[in-house]
């Protein structure tokens, strides 16, 4: 791998500011495009995510390829490795992990373990010089969050949060629409996502989830306000419950109900819950229309509906099917590591839904994070 | 009028309890019903809902007809009196209202003037002897409301507010749906309900409003909550804006955000606005399926879609057009006055509304009602 003039300078930027020289080979964007090479991921646990999204989106990748796996279940991480063509070698366990470090085929790693994983094991991959795409919510606590961002700083390998939404098309149409004055002077915006969760998941535990439905789904609704406004949010009002006894609840909040209001004025109100049935939405408000996304969160099926200021109507289902937001998320990243560029949807991003989830849960009367 | 025993008796309870015979001639069900004579209806105030939905509901009633009109505009007054048959000594102005005492054709007054009057005409009409139909919001302060219901009580006569949504049979379907388990346990709701106002309506005079979209129009996404749940909020935390700083929200608010919590622990999170377009909705999501009604809240065009237990879908939309909601009001009105009922949106459900409303201004930090 060869570095451009402009590439090498700043990486000396990078390790005069963080103390040390990082580890990784860094790709051009023309060299790796030009060579052909691939972007090598190595996928972090093998759950849901893992193997029903984001590794069946890479195939379709033009960017990238799975080149490792990392799993507690030798005879799960075989199987899928056939699959994926991954050599036995890149199997690696959450001992051997480290050792990510010396294999070459491995450019970045994808995070998806239990919420309370994901600082330690973000913080060893950039320590073993590899870039991060971690699945949301970032970590369990604020303090994690920082420590992650400064990893992966002082390693000087992207961190990126893996929100799916903020590369998907109609999304970026909603907030194309908004940002162009559409629907006029955007006034308020309804949002909500839950479903009924079965016991025994790793979310119900709280030193693994870091809280209930609002780390888990609640946060594609608070992080939605944000990107459909612009804005940060300047003032949160929060409620937060648990209806039914059964044994699930008894570490994690069931339902979290929360307004917030935005410097420009602009009002969001919006329902998380593990207990009920609720497709995720959106719902925007503006002086002169409204955009809608019903489904807006899962993985394919989206739907844009609106009525802007002009008399347009717009119903526009989603094109996309599933793997493709994973696709998506994955070129974006490797365009951020071969081009040197911030993602979108980086560490600070991710760090300021955790604090808005902490304000969140301290405005309902439960522990911060 | 002539009084069954069991009518006069109750008439002497209340008599004894209040203190003073009340004047009114009660009807019986029975009496009125095989006389075939209707309820008498006096329109208190000229208006956009009046002239355009409830007088015209009345044509299409079983129960009721107009005998007199109240305004300050003589013409109108006439033109409206001429459409209705009413004869021209049954036209009042305002100064003549407390005539209406004398009048025999006249059982009932429908109060559809600016908030700030609804006290004072529910209370000069009680006093006058006549059933009171009061339009929602019931009032600008808690403590006219108590007094609407004092005068009420001490007359003898029937105190309804006009919450037409809980005479509609698509809310109604709702709420049976809900009762019967047909979405499992309730979880949490969405509501909205707003507009962009048009600047120099007496709406946004705080004096005359009472205060801004909340008490207008997201009064429906508060009270759709209550009857939904069949609950009354616990805890309520709020937000208010002004975005738009163009003259018309000088004296009220434009928008309000608010999420309540019920004692089982349902949350509601609702948003109303005089500043964008805003069609009024709820979503209901159940542990096991989930119902909304989008448009809910409007005259005509409802519609009611639902995800049951059982894997049914509902789909359906409103049979009834404006103005039928207003005509199945006036209807219920008129049996509650002839089987001595009280009503089931009475002077108390009224209180409870603007007491919350109070709460959830007190929250977002406006004034107090």
């Amino acid at each position: 791998m060869k570095l451009t003039r402009r590439e090498f300078s700043r990486l000396g930027t990078m390790a005069a500011l963080s103390g040390a020289l990082p580890e990784i080979e860094a790709q051009t964007g023309d060299a790796a495009q030009s060579s052909g090479r691939k972007l090598g991921w190595c996928i972090v646990g093998l759950g849901r995510i893992s193997m029903g999204h984001f590794m069946p989106g890479l195939p379709l990748s033009k960017t990238g390829r799975i080149t490792a796996l990392v799993s507690g279940h030798r005879d799960k991480a075989e199987k899928q490795a056939a699959m994926y063509n991954v050599p036995s070698p890149s199997i690696y366990d959450y001992d051997s992990y480290d050792e990510i470090r010396s294999n070459k085929d491995i450019d970045a790693v994808y995070i998806a373990l239990p919420n309370s994983m994901h600082a330690e094991y973000t913080i060893r991959a950039a320590r073993a010089g590899k870039h991060v795409l971690c699945e949301k919510p970032m970590a369990t606590s604020i303090s994690d969050c920082r420590a992650m961002i400064n990893a992966c700083r002082r390693a000087g390998v992207k961190l990126m949060i893996a929100y799916r939404c903020q590369y998907q098309p109609l999304h970026l149409k909603a907030i194309q629409l908004i940002r162009s004055g559409a629907i006029g002077q955007v006034q308020a915006i309804e949002s909500a996502f839950g479903f009924n969760i079965k016991p025994g998941e790793w979310r119900l535990n709280r030193k693994m989830a870091g809280g209930g439905p609002l780390m888990d789904v609640g946060i594609y609704a608070l992080n939605a306000c944000r990107y459909l406004t612009g804005e940060e949010p300047a003032d949160i009002k929060a409620n937060s419950s648990v209806i039914d006894r059964d044994g699930r609840f008894n570490e994690v909040e069931e339902n979290d109900g929360w307004t917030m209001q935005f410097p420009s004025g602009i009002l969001a109100s919006c329902n998380t819950t593990y207990g009920g049935d609720m497709q995720g939405y959106f719902r925007v408000h503006g002086s002169q229309g409204v955009i809608e996304m019903d489904p807006a969160f899962i993985y394919e099926g989206l739907h844009l509906r609106a009525r802007t200021r002009d008399g347009q109507i717009i119903d526009e289902p989603d094109e996309q099917h599933d793997p493709l937001q994973f696709t998506a998320e994955a070129d974006s990243f490797a365009d951020c590591i071969w081009n040197n560029r911030e993602p979108k949807t980086d560490g600070e991003e991710g760090l300021r839904d955790i604090s808005l989830i902490s304000q969140i849960y301290q405005a309902a009367g439960l522990r911060e994070l």
